[in-house]
């Protein structure tokens, strides 16, 4: 999508060293756009660590263009062990990210038939450029099933502004590029649909305030954030047409894991009877669970970021303690959303009621 | 109740000085504890405003002392048609505030048949003060009443901690003394039961983060601050036992105007099974509404709440912007939970159902 009207997206080969890779440092938004160079596995796990990238599909293709780089540094005899060992150290940087782990077996597959480090450095580089060729393909075609929903929404209220509320960050910064949740938006309103999202803040690291109101400022998108304690006092209201969220890992019988809150909103979806659907494509299925809210691990992250806020102060970005240490404070990074409360599932596919039978149907 | 461990109201008379009342900068914590002198009726409206107090009963018991100290500084002939003007001002602070129109009249009510100046001063300042003791009488009670809920499950979880999670600050400094979400808990923490609570931090003013963990911490009550995203998982995995959080106004059939994101905790509440309490005085009641969701209008504050974070920055407490001009913001400051999501509302006069007949039966 653009950036001050010049296209990006999230994770491209610098075009003058094909040993690095460029990303945009997603820390330092909205306050400053930086590129930033990955060139070492080293570099790529710190920056999924550090959450430069952060977002199922971006962590993804990060993790393919980790395996590349440590490819590329790898050594002539031991390249495979350092390449299965670049692996696992890869997917131990967000255990919550189901991509993280699929796009690291797909380059081990890849390789496994490779006999030189140089077949190896070859095979993990097409290999990486395909999973983020095809995690873009995938989110517009999200965005061409998704806009349909808001689309139908835009004629029953007779050409009215469509209202949609999101809660963190699934936009394109989250993916290669176009996003999941906001796919549908994109699409929607690039064809001419009044669309309006309600973005949810999203504590404690405020996605939704920092990354996805500067993807919809800068595509020109009308939007309002606001605290996440707002969402359900909307929705009583009818200020709500359409939830749409990301999601971190799906169960195939459709329980969702998101952003911590999204549980909250998609109670009061329910409650007021407010369309709630999950964007996501279908590398984000987790086939072998059933029950998410038993069976998905939900990551516990520092407590530093509920203790300190980072802003912008005399025009540097600053954190201050919103907090004192005198307080313990608790950090659970996501939580599951119940198939029952989903309305349905968009995905590159097309859209799915949130049930095996149906999820099935879609993908067999 | 305790601050260092020494005990402490949020509103009292000087020691040394009868015709200086005290209050603790509520605008100061957590990071600061400062004690301010109250000497004019002027100190006492710039207070309100500024809210260096804050909270229903706490803002009524400041009017009231506000026309003591009108009284102490008024003519000695034109004494009345001071404090009628008196009175006016204190109203005009936060128009909204029912304790506070409540108060001067009562103020006004008392000195109707005074005589003299030197009456004015003592009649105001008896009233003031019985005012205060039943603002603080009242708390007690609710925590009396409220405690047996905790006590309960203490015993059925074999003494086992009982876990609360709160909403914002309806503590001991939304009040004179006790508060009315926390005086259940401060009640059963003072007679042994183990409790641990849960406190939403509560954007965008951190109510819950500055204050409730604050007064928590000074008392000694094990708590853990949580973004307000966090309650549902919480609930989810049976983290909580009760929830009790405060009401700006409850209608005559249940309905409960709080912080707003009360009504998600509410409903994710209501789906776990956890038991849902809204603790008030009476003096919460607007007998003349019967559908909250409906009728209680919704302040709309400020953005540059939404927008600004305040914070320690090199120990001097400072604002962050942490979201750029090119985003809208809303700031709603309140919800309405449905009297069908709460288990019971606690009162000074007792445990009740939140449904018009069982308000009415204690209320008569």
């Amino acid at each position: 999508m653009n950036v001050d009207g010049k296209h990006y997206r999230t994770i491209w080969i610098h075009p003058e060293h094909s040993g690095i890779i460029q990303i945009i440092d997603q820390t330092k938004l909205p306050f400053q756009f930086k590129v930033v160079n990955l060139d070492t596995l080293a570099s790529a796990e710190a920056a999924i660590v550090d959450m430069q990238v952060r977002g199922a599909g971006l962590i993804g293709a990060t993790a393919a263009f980790g395996m590349y780089l440590a490819a590329v540094h790898s050594d002539e005899k031991n390249f495979k062990t350092e390449l299965i060992e670049a692996g696992k150290r890869l997917i131990n940087t967000r255990p919550t990210a189901v991509n993280l782990e699929w796009a690291v077996q797909k380059q081990l597959m890849q390789i496994s038939n490779c006999k030189s480090r140089e077949a190896c450095i070859e095979t993990t580089l097409i290999t990486a450029k395909a999973i983020a060729e095809e995690d873009a393909d995938m989110c517009k075609s999200i965005g061409v099933h998704g806009a349909r929903l808001i689309e139908k929404i835009h004629s029953e209220k007779n050409g009215d502004v469509v209202n949609v509320l999101t809660h963190c960050n699934a936009g394109w910064l989250a993916f290669v590029d176009y996003g999941s949740a906001t796919a549908p938006i994109y699409q929607a309103h690039d064809s001419g649909i009044k669309v309006h999202v309600w973005v949810d803040e999203t504590r404690p690291r405020n996605q939704g305030g920092r990354l996805t109101a500067w993807e919809l400022s800068q595509h020109g998108v009308p939007h309002t954030v606001i605290p996440d304690n707002t969402g359900g006092h909307l929705m009583q209201h009818g200020l709500v047409d359409l939830v749409i969220t990301g999601a971190d890992r799906v169960t195939k019988t459709g329980d969702a894991a998101n952003k911590v809150g999204t549980y909250l909103k998609a109670l009061a979806a329910k409650d007021n009877k407010v369309p709630f659907y999950v964007a996501l494509p279908s590398s984000t299925f987790d086939w072998d669970i059933s029950d998410g809210a038993k069976e998905i691990p939900i990551e516990q992250r520092d407590g530093s970021e509920v203790r300190r806020m980072s802003g912008l102060y005399k025009n540097e970005e600053i954190e201050v303690m919103i907090l004192p240490e005198t307080s313990r404070v608790a950090n659970y990074g996501f939580d599951v959303t119940p198939s029952r409360l989903i309305s349905g599932l968009i995905t590159e596919k097309g859209v799915c009621r949130a049930n095996e039978s149906e999820i099935r149907k879609l993908f067999n």
